[in-house]
């Protein structure tokens, strides 16, 4: 038999691998370079199409497939949502993602997205920020200090500049990990006892909780003027963090309404109630952060297009590097009519 | 560091590791034991969350994501569709799939799905002609001699006892690689000059070409009464093989009328023609063929339910074998909230 031709196999980038290749760029490099390449992407959004995410939904957790394409590389991502994982020693959220040439429709690409969702959430949110937080802002509340936290907490230090982070969790075992994790990041790390002392002297508010409920980590009396709200826990029909009178004393942002009047915290406000896309402001067809007392919420819900920029970052990135293996994914008969002969002519003697 | 545990590793199966699994099963009682899972899943058809694919369409092609659940398992398959791959070297249909765990979202088989997803076609096409096609049918026409045609041919074969198959395609190289393919398959092979010379003494007509277009591999004058016609080459929008004459005095059957009405043969009949679900008849609850002399269109644009049930067929048929390798596909952090941790321990010394 020959072996499969180049273009037959797909390289694939395991957790190992991707582990090793973030380090091999350093993490502050890496979501600063994935965080721009998120924001090229948006500021590009119209060549995206788009379409909400496909989510197939049991009683105790949802399947997703996010696709888009710019015309040029087709990506998605496979990722769930389990919150009842967590007591069973699994990941609440696993993923991978996969990027194909639309010329050809050949996979070029195979990944794990367990860990580059988490990378790509928080780029993706301290993307966000740079254009909405107040200016100067240095000190960010985290409320939920789950598997995004830390993540979450260098994102907004490599890209928006905060210097301190106040941790707060229902469960103080997560803010002494999370805590304990960021020792030597450079951050200064403060472990508060409530979500309202968390929030004190903070110009960023971060909400990332988990569980599949409507709950309200922040209520309005909590939410002082000035302040940049970024709210990426709720994500799911039924799933919000947020008082609904914070939403309306707030200017919304969201990434793809149709998404977001879904699965964001919107979903608590009448269908019409007015938001501001993202890429619009990043391309500044209109404005993100109008006055210092406005409160800016980023109703973030993840987007498929932030999985492209991801991808595609990963697959630049792999060239020259050994953190891939090759899967003869794809059947490759010297004749492509003879996938039949290919089939005869493997058949051991 | 220590190693993934066994549930963050996913079972892999290659082209390789496919071709190697169906001659291990040998590929005659595979298709016979396909076929009837195929059957016993259509049986249970409103067990199934049921929803269009995916598709992504450009210029010269399709990518489409097919997912579909039965509460249990949920699997999903990528697949391409670019006719003008073949004048490439490549394949014009190459595809993977996945299943995964409704209770964890955790994926348990990635697979190749390029060869598995010819065999489940064949499969289900000789599945519905055993339901539809008249009673001791011997003799199979093949109009259209591609990567499918031989999968066809065995799988009725194997399945609806048909002894003797007619094979024409307009590339007379297609047809000579088919009959050379299947000589020593039992089957008496002809190929012919015409699509009408292959439809002579035939009871079954498959039709199985590749043209992105409205093409009209059969008129209406070529077809005589009491034939079954299997028509998988029409599977999007824009492209169909059947003079809409025929459609109009044929019993029309299709697997998923919300799908097949956009994609299927019938695209060219008004959107309210009756047709029959195949799972009905399967269940008895509708007829199939009611007299000798009807005509029967099984009109096939493949459905995720046969993805389903090939996919599950795999990751049974892989116990105690070792046609498969394992990928560390998801992020397996010791502490499910700490997976930050994971990757700053996986740091290189």
């Amino acid at each position: 038999m020959t072996a499969p031709s180049q273009r037959a196999l797909v390289p694939f980038v395991s957790v190992e691998h991707m582990m090793r290749l973030v380090h091999h760029i350093g993490l502050e490099p890496f979501l600063v370079d994935l965080a721009a390449q998120i924001e090229a992407d948006f500021k590009r959004w119209e060549n995206f199409d788009k379409t909400p995410r496909v989510a197939s939904h049991s009683k105790i957790g949802v399947i997703e497939l996010m696709p888009t394409s710019d015309g040029e590389l087709y990506g998605f991502k496979y990722v769930n949502g389990h919150p009842s994982n967590a007591r069973h020693g699994l990941q609440t959220v696993t993923a991978f993602g996969l990027l194909a040439d639309v010329t050809t429709g050949y996979p070029v690409l195979l990944t794990e997205m367990t860990l580059l969702t988490a990378l790509r959430t928080a780029a993706t949110s301290a993307m966000a920020a740079k254009h909405l937080a107040p200016e100067n802002a240095r000190t960010m509340a985290m409320i939920g200090n789950g598997a995004q936290a830390e993540f979450q907490c260098i994102a907004f230090k490599a890209i928006c500049g905060i210097d301190a982070v106040r941790l707060y969790d229902i469960d103080p075992m997560a803010s002494r990990k999370c805590a304990e994790n960021l020792k030597s990041s450079g951050l200064e790390v403060t472990v508060c006892s409530s979500a309202q002392d968390a929030l004190l002297g903070a110009e960023i508010v971060t909400t990332c909780t988990a569980d599949k409920q409507y709950a309200t980590i922040l209520t309005d009396n909590m939410v002082g003027s000035g302040i940049h709200i970024n709210a990426i826990g709720g994500d799911c029909p039924g799933k919000t963090e947020l008082h609904p009178d914070i939403l309306r004393r707030s200017a919304i942002f969201v990434e793809y309404p149709e998404q977001t009047r879904i699965e964001g915290e919107i979903q608590q406000l009448a269908p019409d109630h007015p938001v501001t896309e993202l890429w619009k402001v990043i391309s500044k067809a209109e404005p993100g952060r109008t006055s210092r007392d406005q409160i800016t919420l980023f109703d973030s819900v993840g987007f498929a297009v932030e999985d492209f920029s991801a991808l595609r970052m990963i697959k630049q990135s792999l060239s020259g590097t050994d953190f891939y293996i090759e899967l003869d994914l794809l059947a490759d008969p010297d004749e492509p009519k003879d996938l039949f002969g290919m089939f005869v002519r493997a058949r051991p003697e």
